[in-house]
């Protein structure tokens, strides 16, 4: 019967935010959707980027046809480079999401032997056993979409991001038509989107935020600097167009706003009107109220254009009274207190602030509320239903939402976590065994600098009560030890304040030692533990706090 | 004429949220209003609180005739034992603040020799120069107190923290008259509280989460257990009142929680019908659509009732499918991944979670909104206006609300942060010079506990890449290098996986050892600079980290 069985396999983005990549496997033929990054929780000391861990892709390697991708979020496509460096298969993925990868592989030197394919709405594409449909849907970055995908044993759909926008600032129209007839001629399971399941009502349209802009533009005495992702195509479209109607003209400011404006633009999907753009060079010579500057870094990214405009610390743009800043992006959970300062300095400048929740709004979420996701239950009526995209409590409250949908043949509802998989065959679906997930550490963006879970639990550690060495030197010959021990200790106390501590330290290693048998001291790793513990106990006493101790012995 | 001045000292809140405390001087005297702590950037790592730096008041303190308090809340009295043990002063509040100040203190065994002093709305205390009024105000704590404080160049406003709720729970409105009046007569100096100037339109009353509360009592099936936090007086007792309404018994959990709710009850500020609580103990035998849990621990603290309910950790409480989990409280930034992480447990274990907006909310904000804080100005009506608690773009923000009061008499407004004085004198205002401020780290809650900004420092390096500790011996009478340098390092690179980079690190430090002249040898802190120097830059060349590189030389 394995010949006969579909397997869903989530790697990452069920039960946590962020690094989405799902597997789907029918006999020997596995396809994957989606291989995302997320940035690191502030536990993660001194990592800049996780992954899914791709063990299980890697132990089938052979079985792997195809990776497609939803839409270009980091969330989506960051971990592409890092899955295509351990297995070699093609991609599919839209136009615009395609030039996002392509960006990224080049990074990593790896544009070369990648094998991308470009796929438009309304297409189809065979992998194995599945074929697979891409559908077009609305979300805060172009040309997103949602997969068809029919196996052996009925349609699975996947809505990748999310929301149902009516009013679209393109005009792509969300095609419900298409899901609608999936829906119609039965659909198997449903994976859909729980980002903002905990928000009542409709989300806004992307141009819920036109009447906003046109308040700041009308008002505005000069420069006007907005800070917005630089992926979100439509809210720049919008910023070009307010700007070409009021007389003003417009500058990029930062690197991934510079490359992703381009690549928009060389696809036909950004408009912009002839002698719009100003160079970044030209934005302090050209009239103040002529100007807006749209700039990447909307996180407080310490390096990142935005911050460096904040504090005065950029070449092209000096910040000054009457100028208007406005942040027209969410807060990534995390980042509240980074934003938070760079707005500070930009106010310190005498510049306005706009920024947060306000009505008509600056920024508006892409991702589907609660009427939206009932919506799209309703269109697609499955049979089994999977929530994705979310932190646990999230997935079960859209699992919840799914329930009056049992009187028109829903099955079932699972709520799965990374790792956890579904087995659906003649029979019906029910959970599998778990397959090995977890997360992978990189500093520095490079492939090779895996940190491992042993090296941040020790920065953690040091993080809170930093470390302290004691050295004893011994001499091998007679195993007497030589001199007073050294210690050394940083992040735990100040060396100078608390000399009388750090004394009182080296005290205790010497009696430690003093006080041991002959026997124990023939035996460096007893004597280090014994040190080890003496020392902690010591320490913790005078001071509620808990060093890393490490006890050094040299022979000499 | 240094007699006749007026000085506004902020000594914390101002441009940073939280550690609230504002010094007013004239000639020789002083009062202090407020003294609290905030908690720390995640970026201060391993530091429990901090408070202001009391150092301009230690210098002064033969001047200063008392603190005044306007509310419990932690931001405005977390520092009071860090402040009352340098200082000996009496302190002024509410009975409900001074209970919540005597408990802190007796935390500390402070509160014997501590001498505090109970004051009702409508009553005067008069401190030297300074005859101060206190002033019923609506906030998220019961007996908040604006201050109105005669000086003899005029009346300051300090308004603390407050909103204007129409339909407080406990009838005691907010005394617009007292202020109105103060306004009509004329005010020198108004400071306002900017917390939530960001917000359009008007904070909902108290009252508004009832109807929210009122949906979740009656479809609940079976137990139903909300975290707020437990100095919301107001809060709780909706809960118990509905509670009582419903049919179901209150039990409280957790230490803050306990002795809040006993302090509000014994004070007559929380009314328990009777027989309505049930022991702790006794939560898992009774039936479970009788049961209301009321818990401490909004934040995800770690060690918070809320925290080890969510993993079943909580000897009382044990979750079950179909109880649901209320979060009735703000979000305070920094905290939304370990309160995520919360909701998520707290799914796991079947429970449906009520979190995050929604309407009727099933939480309010205790600060006033843009047209309250208008009404405000509107009332004081004051000469110069200082606002204060919030960052700077929020003040920034308040300042420019107050514009149109020009034509009312509003000669000036000064956006001032921590640090920065105003100096009143009968020619007007202007800023004065800054006094001595900061932020006074303390580990483990404890006085003695300060942790200095070097240590800080360096825990922050250590959490992010680790330490590299090289360890040469050296005769001390030949000055040769005895044996092979030894190497201890942690949170850089796990050891075992990269022996070939250890290895390699210790031959840097005998070729740098070898290849150093005679002169250089003959000075072990040369040695150590440049072994520090050669160690860092083969280090970050072959793993880009930046581990701190501690060279010791032992001489033996």
């Amino acid at each position: 019967m394995a010949e006969k069985l579909l397997q869903v396999i989530p790697l990452g983005g069920l039960g946590e935010f962020g690094m989405n990549c799902l597997a789907l496997r029918y006999g020997d033929d596995i396809v994957v959707i989606d291989a995302g990054m997320m940035f690191p929780d502030a536990e993660l000391l001194g990592v800049d980027i996780v992954t899914p861990d791709f063990t299980y892709l890697e132990q089938n390697r052979d079985k792997v046809r195809g990776l497609i991708l939803t839409h270009g979020h980091e969330d989506h496509i960051g971990a592409v480079p890092f899955l295509l460096s351990e297995i070699d298969v093609p991609v599919y993925g839209s136009e615009f999401t395609l030039a996002l990868v392509e960006r990224r592989l080049e990074e990593h030197e790896m544009a070369e032997q990648v094998r991308l394919h470009r796929v438009k709405p309304g297409e189809k594409v065979t992998l194995g056993p599945f074929e697979i449909e891409f559908i077009h849907v609305t979300h805060s970055i172009v040309q997103a979409l949602a997969l068809a995908i029919r196996t052996p044993l009925g349609v699975v759909i996947h809505t990748g991001d999310f929301k149902i926008d009516p009013t679209p600032t393109d005009n792509e129209l969300f095609d419900l038509h298409t899901l609608a007839e999936y829906g119609r001629r039965g659909v198997l399971l449903l994976l859909s989107d729980s980002t903002n399941v905990d928000r009542p009502g409709y989300t806004p349209s992307e141009r819920a935020v036109l009447p906003r802009f046109e308040e700041i533009f009308n008002r505005a005495q000069r420069r006007i600097v907005i800070t917005c992702f630089s992926s979100s195509v439509h809210r720049i479209q919008q910023i070009l167009d307010i700007a070409h109607a009021s007389g003003r003209k417009v500058a990029f400011l930062g690197r991934s706003m510079l490359s992703c404006t381009e690549i928009a633009h060389s696809l036909g999907l950004l408009k912009i009107p002839d002698n719009l753009l100003l160079r970044p060079q030209d934005i302090m010579s050209a009239p103040p109220h002529r100007v807006v500057v749209v700039v990447s870094g909307t996180q407080g990214e310490p390096m990142s254009a935005m911050s460096r405009v904040a504090v005065d610390n950029h070449k092209h743009l000096r910040l000054e009274r009457g100028d208007v800043v406005v942040h027209s992006a969410r807060i990534i959970p995390g980042n509240e207190k980074a934003i938070g300062r760079m707005m500070n300095h930009v106010a310190r400048r005498g510049a306005e602030v706009v920024a947060g929740q306000m009505n008509p709004p600056v920024h508006v979420s892409g991702h589907a509320s609660q009427e939206e996701l009932k919506l799209l239950l309703n269109l697609v009526r499955p049979r089994y239903f999977v929530p994705i995209h979310g932190e646990y409590w999230q997935m079960s409250k859209h699992a919840a939402l799914a329930a009056h949908l049992a009187d028109y043949g829903l099955e079932d509802t699972f709520v799965l976590e990374t790792g956890q998989t579904l087995l659906i065959d003649e029979d019906g679906a029910r959970r599998g065994e778990s397959v090995p997930v977890g997360r992978v550490c990189i500093d520095s963006g490079s492939i090779d600098e895996v940190v491992e879970d042993m090296v941040i639990r020790d920065r953690r550690h040091l993080s809170e009560d930093g470390f302290l060495i004691p050295i004893i030197a011994i001499d091998k010959h007679t195993g007497r030890v030589e001199g007073p021990p050294e210690i050394v200790t940083r992040g735990f106390v100040s060396p100078e304040e608390r000399a009388d501590l750090l004394a009182a330290a080296r005290d205790v290693v010497i009696r430690t030692i003093e006080s041991s048998t002959s026997e124990e001291r023939s035996d460096w790793g007893v004597i280090q533990e014994k040190i080890r513990a003496d020392l902690k106990r010591f320490l913790n006493k005078q001071t509620q706090r808990r060093p890393l101790v490490l006890p050094v012995i040299l022979e000499v």
